[in-house]
């Protein structure tokens, strides 16, 4: 257990780094008044945004901290507050940081090439970077080593208990930043670009500056919240299979092998994050790759030589499941990228992109045909992928013993989890990167500064689908591994039965599916709600406010307002999916037992993943069809012509689906696997 | 065994009756030459589609007999060629007669009126409804009583390999029939309407008999043929299921029962049929809906007194699934109803329609996204009241033995399918009033006859409707109870595991669930493409054939050209899908082994089934949305204007969800249900 001890010290130690990189995003001055007000106009609104938010969330998180008292004990009520806490810490600071860094990346820019944006930008992200690994480390471990977390099966419940308060929140802010960003970008967009025809990020649209804020509440704070119940999740699931394992297989060194994974790659992380310092003067986007790979390489280098000198005593199939894990996880990211992207990959040609600008031709209804269609092919060989990462972890651990395959599951979700400190780096980087290009923009600070950005910002994004590889294919897995936590935690009296030939089995696996549906519908509808007050209030400004439209110096746009419609908005509609998602599976659990719940679970990982990955597909496919037409790679259709707005049409049609209802889904199923985890101890066969 | 003979007898006998008001519809004479022009040429193209296909078809159906003779033995081989024969002859038959209702009925409403007409477009749809019941009836009853058909263990190939040749017609024949249907609908629509500006249904739109003509290829060939493998795959799964049972319950009467039932639903089928005699001068809805609830209300009083009287000795409880497996299926409908249609669905007004009709007014992006939202949240309620349907026939069941719930299951499909024959009839009736309204335009017959003619095929929506929760509720169940029937087919060596905690379930539980998304992504695209090429023919037309848009005297489209497209597009692309569903589970079930295969079948009764519903019912909410507006249902947006044009967006996305993709998921995961069983004596552990 002293592992867990020295884990917390080095996480600590993390976190004193991010906070030295924060101190030194900030020290950058911004010498420019349009950079420094509309810089510190998005910090304000997201901080706002986040504070209120959190507000919100306490109401919620003290409810269900108080049931858990009741149900569970003090311990898993206390975990499952840290769990929250540590959440929400990792969030602002990140935050904090990306919002800082925006206009200081410009201003580096300005003032010292890209290069130096490059280090701003990525210093930025890695504040968020640091913080996700280095809360999540430090939490854990201090569970593990205080409440027991998993190592007995009496606390089980406290590791579970962490995990859920750490899921409640990403759902949450998952939830509510996409639908504060989407509401801004869609209602900004559909009134400024198609209806007053005025150019993107234009400073006269009162929506802009509730669009930039809502860039780094969806993918920062958002993505941050995802990522950072993924690692806990996929620590605690590998935990408790460990811990409930027996005879020839298991005991502390296999319970404590995830966290002791997880310092290691927080520690390659921190190598990795520190490697830019020599590597931002080469090719910038080989720096962010490298610097990836540098603490994966580490990472996977560590963990053998541990086995290998005895430091930890498991089988070395565990580390084959961590690399296949990774490995994986790359190749589903590239697969997306091939889906979605305009850029060859590995030298192929994508066909999914000119599929659509070519459909673009023929209208709307036959771009969002192809869109759809794209998207919903792109969910196959990903999949398959899954489906492989299963096949061999499970062979490589399998042998050991009974439920060593579902370890092996969970370590290859560690796989793609363990370096979160410097993929979650990289995908912070991209909308700092991307932000930073909008800032240029508001504030005139000239095409050469807007093309350095523009060129850090296309380069992250490569990158960025790795990432997404990695939560899409880690958020299967980690429910995956969860399911079996699941299944140790259901007493016998419940008669848990997991056969797909049982009725109640059945019957759970089709409402789980369902699931999945109704909170996309629901964040979709969300959105569409939002984004139709946001339309209504920028045509009441640019009716009302003299002189706006036709930039008469002086004249400003209340922006405020918008920022507000979509702060009440985000915090309106997210109480919806938060409440399906927490009492749908205690409901099917109490009413109908335990073997519909294991049933919910499957369906519900089954449709969410297939559901996630069409979704953000499609999504992210339409936005780089209209790119494509943009940038002129589709022959025969430019900017401006009918099938440009047919793309943007799709775009538009995209943008729920990629920014809210898609990265929701991921995770949905892990939330709810682990609040199946956390009411098992007291299931039974049901009431009905 | 007697029973079977009876049946096949009383499924002759029916198949008398179908000729004769075969005979009786073609009696009535068509003195319109225009009328008459258009209806051969209707069903000139109709039946020169199926005959194609047909051939097509054969070489499949040949190499797929001689794997089975290879593998299964001639039993399985013949079974397998008489139900894709008695798929076939159905098919025939129905178009034939429904395309000669066609313009019949368009005759009888200008001559007799509406009770005139409504009979002939009633009789038209009969010929389909008796063919299908009959041939359905015949076919199992013959198997059984000559092949054995599951009455013993050696025999179950027998009995699934006639529900193979069925379900593979079915898939081919909505694949293709839906690809026909849609190419022709979207092109026409695209140039016609939308670019030169010409009504619907105008004779000079090359597109329009193709159109036509695949009304009724996709509407009447497609859904018969649905139909018709749900009608025996329900059979056969409820055979299989009793005849591997043992102790407390199963036996003869258990295995002859679904036979039995249907015999005596195909016996009220052809009395409900025949009450449209009289109630023909009534109200018009009325009459259709009480057809209907004559022929499933003698049914289940049959079914009960057969019990009560000791003519087949089984337990009450199957006839009580029976009733709810019938209850659930109409509830089904009423709520697919709600979500799609414009009026009141039992006084409560719908609100899915006015929520896309008011996101229409901010353009087509949103006017998508509603729709989108709408189609998934419609998956709900229905997935609850499966579930409900599984619960409540395996607590009638349950207690009575092993596998008794799902022989419960089994027969809760059997309620919604026994009387096919009567609820086929409305089926196929609808495409017969609304094609007879297309031929009243195309010949200017008059308003009052397109009044009759409109008036007509309004009303059998509603009824239409609940033959649709039917043919979801019965896939999703006979699914099911195949699942049940695969299991005991599996040999004992191929250690069959279908726990959710086997990794081997799961993986296939992820390939399955990813296969619906394949196929809908695949159907899609074949429409998408078609539908390109239809739009270049019919702009060539416009532009080269002097005077057509000007409407010259004299001049005419060259329509057989656009129906050589839709038809070579609907071959082509009908192979690929397929193709899918006959070797995805025979390749997981050959190499992955057993449990594999079981957990593909579940993913993909769960994907597919909600796939289904999301794309069925977003089609059929986009497509009422449009005609809200049109009809004034939507304050401030009416046809013509920007709303509206955003609205025919929408539904022109949904046109291949709900006729081409949506449908023809049911019917793959019941081919993939059947194929899984005629393999499953062969299945080993796998080969890696």
């Amino acid at each position: 257990m002293e592992i867990a001890l020295i884990a917390a010290g080095v996480a600590l130690l993390g976190l004193v780094i991010a906070f030295f990189l924060y101190n030194k995003v900030n020290s950058i001055e911004i010498d420019n008044e349009t950079v420094a007000d509309i810089t510190s106009q998005i910090q304000d609104g997201a901080m706002a945004f986040l504070k209120a938010e959190y507000k919100y969330l306490s109401i919620f998180v003290v409810i269900v901290a108080i049931l858990l008292f009741f149900n569970n004990g003090m311990e898993t009520s206390l975990a499952f507050l840290g769990g929250a806490l540590a959440s929400v810490l990792a969030g602002m600071s990140g935050m904090r940081a990306a919002t800082s860094a925006n206009g200081r990346t410009a201003m580096a820019a300005q003032k010292d090439g890209q290069a130096g944006a490059l280090a701003v930008a990525y210093n930025g992200g890695a504040v968020m970077g640091l913080s996700v690994g280095g809360l999540g480390l430090l939490g854990i471990s201090l569970v593990a080593y205080f409440l027991g977390a998993g190592t007995d099966n009496s606390t089980i419940e406290n590791a579970a208990g962490f995990g859920m308060g750490a899921s409640s929140i990403a759902l949450f802010a998952r939830v509510g930043g996409g639908i504060y960003t989407k509401a801004a970008d869609v209602g900004a967009d559909l009134v400024g670009k198609v209806e007053a025809g005025i150019p993107e990020d234009d400073p006269r649209n009162p929506g802009v500056i509730a669009d930039n804020v809502g860039d780094n509440v969806g993918d920062v704070a958002g993505m941050g919240a995802d990522i950072f119940e993924s690692f806990v999740g996929s620590i605690i699931a590998a935990m408790i299979i460990a811990n409930s394992s027996s005879g020839t297989w298991g005991g502390e060194d296999y319970v404590i092998l995830p966290i002791f994974l997880g310092l290691i790659g927080f520690i390659a992380s921190i190598i990795g994050v520190f490697s830019m310092t020599f590597l931002k003067n080469g090719e910038a986007g080989a720096a962010l790759r490298n610097t990836t790979f540098i603490g994966a390489i580490l990472f996977w280098a560590g963990g053998y030589l541990a086995i290998n000198r005895g430091i930890i005593d498991v089988d070395y199939g565990a580390m084959h499941a961590v690399v296949i894990g990774s490995v994986i996880g790359i190749l589903i990211g590239l697969i997306t990228e091939y889906y979605t992207g305009i850029e060859k990959v590995f030298g192929i040609s994508p066909k999914a992109i000119p599929h659509i600008g070519e459909m673009s031709k023929t209208g709307p209804a036959t771009n969002a045909i192809a869109g759809l269609s794209v998207g919903m092919q792109s969910t196959f060989i990903p999949i398959l992928l899954i489906a492989a990462a299963i096949f061999l972890s499970n062979l490589v651990m399998g042998d050991i013993g009974t439920d060593a395959g579902l370890y092996g599951i969970a370590m290859a979700a560690m796989g793609m989890l363990a370096t979160v400190g410097v993929t979650m780096t990289v995908d912070a980087y991209g909308p700092v990167a991307d932000n930073a290009g909008g800032i240029a923009e508001m504030s005139a600070l000239g095409d050469d500064v807007r093309e350095i950005t523009d060129g850090l910002d296309s380069i992250g994004n490569t990158t960025a689908a790795i990432g997404k590889g990695f939560a899409i294919g880690s958020a299967a897995l980690t429910a995956l591994a969860l399911f079996a936590a699941f299944k140790t935690a259901v007493p016998a009296s419940a008669k848990l039965s997991l056969s797909l030939d049982e009725p109640m089995v059945v019957i759970g696996l089709l409402i789980g599916g369902a699931l999945p549906f109704l909170v996309a519908s629901m964040t979709m509808t969300s959105v569409g709600k939002a984004a139709g007050e946001m339309v209504t209030e920028i045509r009441r400004q640019f009716k009302e406010i003299d002189g706006l439209l036709e930039g008469k110096e002086g004249v400003k746009p209340d922006s405020q307002k918008c920022i507000e419609i979509s702060t009440d908005a985000a915090l309106r509609e997210m109480v919806g999916p938060g409440i399906v998602a927490v009492v749908a599976p205690a409901a099917v659990g109490f009413i109908l037992g335990a073997s519909a719940l294991g049933g919910l679970l499957a369906g519900s990982l089954v449709s969410g993943v297939l559901m996630a990955l069409f979704m953000s597909n499609a999504g992210g496919a339409w936005d780089n069809a209209k790119k494509a037409i943009e940038q002129g790679h589709i022959k025969g259709a430019e900017k401006g012509d009918d099938s440009h707005d047919a793309a943007v049409i799709g775009d538009t049609i995209g943008d729920p689906f990629k920014d809210t209802s898609g990265p929701s889904l991921n995770i949905l199923i892990k939330l709810m696997s682990i609040v199946a985890v956390v009411i098992a101890p007291g299931l039974t066969t049901g009431i009905i």
